[in-house]
């Protein structure tokens, strides 16, 4: 039945109407494979065509010395310092301004067809590996705030490549999404001198609702209100305020997202989906002011349903999928 | 070149990162056309189907006493009050409730081929027409807070029906993006005696790059810090702060809206778009507090791009289109 969830860091109200499921359609659902064949000819991500794409910041290499991740600035950046003139005019009213920033991708593998549905968690760890490798550098960087690292997969999640790779963007401003979460997580931490994630950790445990697996050092859940079907979050059961302080546990990050990615795989197939990662950013000059409150996380989102004029128009979310029911449905998979 | 630009009313960060085209792409933009044919036979909202729809709330008629807009409850509703036991169970972290609300589906139209594209100024007036006698219906309801009217308009844009129809969503909430715009037009208002939008038209007639069009009672702009390619606002020249007050001016509103389509069409042919209407709505309890700072506005978003991984992660949009540069298209579009 329809109701509204509050997020419990962020306060902001969701909307959860599932039963509608027999709704009419007059439309037929068109399956993400309309991609270009033999892209692997001319690929700027292949092993063998380097030359195509910037010189790497990071490289990760194989027992055999080869590349296995290389992180390179993107050709195509989003964010750039633009030369005077280049802006449009501004007023007072019209606040446009330029300003250095760093937009990197993270090429995941040099085979082709790679991907979160095949990986083994060997080459996952990689990838994390140089995530938090490329985190560290751009902690130097005292004028950026924010670096957000995510990933899109197939064409209904926005990626314009096959070759699996992720994304991050280093800005001089926190998201305004991360802000909220980080000042929610303060606000909590204020009141109740305990970190709002290990608070849901538990109870997340205790009820046993929406959990849909676990390892030693990590938990996979169904967010209480999640924006999306199916979103999921991934958390360190210790508490660490950035993804680079548990990085011995980078294996075990590596494992369970491979679960999940196994999960997802069984149960929807292989859906388009994103993935951002929310952490403490080394380049947040407030660490030490955060580091008790926050709690990192990987927040996957697998494409299921477009967002559309109620969203887009106000801000709030409608999520046609139970979250009990989506947890459900994924820890139940692993038996099929 | 790619820069940032601050809504000037919720002063949202937005990245304008035009200059991306030549990337590569390993998809094909898939045409939105994958509906089923024939879907008049059973459609809910065709003449002569009225049966299959609950009571229209209201009804308008045209000359020989046929109706010609319908209102009626939707029979999914995303929101309604909800049995003790059917919600999920709730502690201090995890707040969930149900509530009284609305859900209204605007059938637009008799006519299973009517759409915005072939629309006549006519039948679009009657279509606001009836969204003002609904609202003003609204306003009778105590315990609400804000009226969403919103419109879906083809598969890519969320439809599910094809028959022309839009909604309004009745909350007991404001949504968190209106919420942030009547705020910050107040708090512009507060510092100048001066309705931010008033201003924002008065500006961009002077400066001439981002107006598309307009008639005698109203404009049609792209918005400075427009969040989506193409994205459109159409705001009354005169201070209204609700579309209910501006009645008298509705032919000239449905007049610009049919320009407006029209370019739309002749520029990116009948794409898929949303529309949100941001107005004081008669739910909303401090009309008198926001009266003078608050400027309503028809907010229409083709669709031209798909949300990835950094907009939903992060809450910022990144737009790759410059809006002087739409507004510059869809202007010169007309003598076509």
């Amino acid at each position: 039945m329809p109701h509204i969830r509050k997020d419990p860091v962020t306060k902001q109200s969701v909307i959860i109407a599932s039963d509608r499921t027999g709704r009419p359609s007059d439309y037929i659902t068109v399956k993400d494979d309309k991609r270009i064949s033999n892209t692997e000819l001319n690929c700027p991500f292949c092993k063998g065509h380097e030359n195509i794409t910037p010189n790497a910041s990071i490289s990760i290499f194989d027992d055999n010395s080869n590349w296995a991740v290389r992180i390179v600035p993107n050709k195509y950046p989003i964010i750039a310092e633009t030369k005077a003139g280049e802006l449009p005019n501004t007023t007072n009213l019209f606040n446009a301004s330029s300003s250095k920033g760093f937009h990197d991708v993270i090429i995941e593998n040099p085979n082709h067809n790679f991907n979160f549905y095949n990986a083994k968690s060997e080459d996952l760890l990689k990838i994390f590996d140089a995530v938090i490798l490329r985190l560290k550098e751009l902690y130097k960087e005292n004028d950026m705030q924010y670096s957000l690292y995510f990933k899109n997969f197939g064409r209904e999640a926005g990626a314009s490549l096959y070759h699996s790779h992720s994304q991050m963007i280093t800005t001089p401003f926190i998201p305004i999404q991360m802000f909220d979460e980080i000042n929610g997580a303060l606000e909590y931490y204020n009141e109740k001198s305990k970190c709002v994630y290990c608070d849901i950790i538990a109870e997340e445990k205790k009820l046993n609702e929406r959990v849909i697996c676990e390892n030693k050092e990590f938990i996979a859940i169904s967010p209480f209100a999640s924006r999306f079907p199916y979103q999921i979050y991934i958390l360190p059961k210790k508490h660490f305020d950035s993804i680079i302080d548990s990085s011995d546990y980078n294996f075990d990050f590596a494992d369970i997202v491979k679960d999940v990615f196994n999960r997802i795989n069984k149960l929807l197939g292989e859906v388009s989906f994103n993935y951002v990662l929310h952490t403490l950013s080394p380049t947040l000059k407030q660490k030490e002011k955060y580091s008790s409150s926050n709690h990192w996380f990987l927040d996957i989102i697998p494409k299921m349903s477009k967002l559309a004029g109620y969203e887009l128009g106000s801000g709030v979310y409608i999520n046609s999928i139970n979250p009990e029911d989506a947890a459900r449905d994924l820890r139940d998979v692993s038996s099929i």
